[in-house]
């Protein structure tokens, strides 16, 4: 059963796949190709929704696994929900779950049923089906939900990999079944590992059984950038034109750039928080690793290039004293640095397509990286 | 020599020794009595220079010790000063360095010329003399510079007072006399110990040399709070009455409440921030301490009577969350709101004082503490 397309395409480049569009949610409609900051436990790590907004945050992610875990989703119910608990009212995407419970390795078990695993926090034992995650999603009342998955290594062999997709559809079924709030999205999964035949069976499985949008994942599981790469390039194609396509979990500035090249939507990643506070900064000419000494008396803001609040009122000078004093301003101020970077440059590809110039725009992206 | 006083007394209360007034900076006037958030290693933990004005904060305070050890006053000179490098445009305080060697204590030696002590940091070996606490606070660029004194504990005998005691009178001659930037205030520290006419002497020798305003040192040493405000009460009236009265390091929502009482117009203590970190709240009710499980499914905000932004818009249940997850998020929320609530309480004091009415003001706030 096909559904009715939350997307709509506005202008498709001359040179490649790459287009411009919008995704309609029950909290507003976000411009696509975007990248979604990612709010693990119903925050964006060291950010108010007030910095989120400023630095242009159309849409952001929920990680489900640690909600289900701590507060729990009863109680984000109790309080209307995600975005009212967090006080985020634009769109929020949840994912499943599924690839936190492979990040735990032997810690959990996967059957035919569900993921059995234990929690992170308590080692307390825990299950989860394909129910209880749609179930859990929809407690938590977030826009667009993910169909629990299951994801395998890069090293993953034939065999295994047919399996763990065979399984991945039969669960994406059993999604769709439990998804009865129809306010909110649903999207599936493609799994296929590294194989282009299981890639397209997955895609078709999926388009059969219909969803809202329809997510590539099983990438950036320790594959070379060029591997992820030709497998966004070939899995894109299968999917329907007419619906979102989201890259999971991906990337680097050059794998945002690369994919929208290659006509993804959507991004999520937490590099850019993650690397906020270790200190790394994203530039237009590179990262900048603000604690080096080289900076002591450095007045200048981390990219002149950049005009977010931190780069308007801070010099790298002052951002290397809070970071090596450990201030926990440092990781605000950087936090607010790079999500503004990546939010800028997805802002800056919607402009290039639009003005159909996404080639020279590439061009100059990889010539300022390169210092040319 | 005495100065032209910075201090405008505006109104005195009926009631007892508060007053409404207002002190001239070189970036602007303040009303008092007010309190002084403290910006230790430049910058007020957790907090955005937009969050300290949201909050109402119209003077900071900041740490010459911590600031001459890193990154160092040449360093913040070269950008400007303190302002600039911290990005706050309004008045800032910076104490002289005196007790946090105090704090030091084996770690640090006192004589006639200075003192003599170990970085925290590194363990370097350091000196700074009455001229270098000046030289530092000028390259620092302070509004009101304090002169660097000796401070004993609560436990000092009447030898050790009085030793001390002269040695901060004869430092603070010495720090008037190397102050040549007259665009910053000075202020000078009446010491004394628990002793009322050593007290007096210092105050009277201060005076006599001229300082911008007074302040008094060596309290919250470890004196139960009724010997703190009777050591307050008994030094206010040795000080003139044309000139601002700053009680160093204090305190408490009630320490400020009995130290307008008696004449005092100017605060600063770490409590609010500290405490923010540690998930204690302050509420016109008496505290909250925010992990307690009691407060997992609670709706309210911190403080029903409070209008800060972390109360406008989010529950005890979600900064719970925040706080056992030690999210950053966590630190930024409890800061805005305890700094929020010890300015307005200032604030209400103020108003208190204009209407005359503080006394009455001071039964309600005891009331609504007691549960009354």
């Amino acid at each position: 059963m096909q559904q009715k397309s939350p997307f709509t395409e506005h202008l498709r480049s001359s040179e490649c796949r790459a287009r411009l569009g919008e995704v309609r949610t029950a909290h507003g409609t976000f411009q696509t190709p975007i990248f979604m900051p990612v709010g693990t436990q119903a925050t964006v790590k060291a950010l108010t929704p007030e910095n989120l907004k400023a630095c242009g945050a159309q849409i952001i992610l929920g990680n489900t696994y640690h909600l289900y875990i701590r507060p729990g989703h009863e109680l984000i119910n109790q309080f209307g929900g995600l975005h009212q608990f967090m006080n985020w009212d634009r769109p929020i995407l949840t994912d499943s779950g599924g690839f936190q419970i492979f990040s735990l390795k032997d810690l959990a078990k996967i059957t035919e049923e569900g993921a059995s695993f234990q929690s992170h926090l308590d080692g307390s034992k825990l299950f989860l089906s394909p129910e209880d995650a749609i179930d859990v999603q929809q407690a938590l009342g977030s826009d667009i939900m993910m169909c629990l998955d299951t994801c395998i290594p890069f090293e993953a062999d034939k065999k295994q990999t047919v399996e763990s997709t065979g399984l991945t559809t039969r669960w994406a079924a059993r999604c769709r079944n439990a998804h009865t709030n129809r306010s909110q999205l649903l999207f599936g999964i493609v799994q296929g590992g590294m194989y282009p035949e299981l890639r397209k069976q997955s895609a078709d499985s999926l388009i059969e059984i219909g969803f809202d949008g329809y997510a590539i994942g099983g990438l950036s599981v320790g594959e070379p950038p060029p591997k992820m790469y030709e497998m966004t390039e070939l899995t894109v194609p299968f999917l329907p034109e007419d619906y979102p396509v989201y890259l999971m979990g991906v990337g680097t500035p050059q794998d945002l750039v690369e994919g929208v090249w290659r006509g993804v939507d959507m991004f999520d990643c937490v590099m850019p928080t993650r690397n906020a506070r270790n200190g790394t900064l994203f530039t237009s000419k590179g990262k900048v690793v603000i604690k080096n000494s080289r900076y002591r008396a450095d007045h200048l803001p981390i990219d002149k290039a950049c005009n977010c609040y931190t780069c308007r009122n801070y010099s790298r000078a002052y951002l290397r004293h809070l970071f090596v004093s450990r201030e926990i301003l440092a990781y605000q101020l950087n936090t607010i640095h790079n999500i503004h970077f990546y939010l800028d440059l997805m802002a800056q590809m919607r402009q290039a397509i639009k003005a159909d110039c996404l080639k020279a725009w590439r061009q100059d992206f990889y010539g300022r990286l390169n210092g040319e």
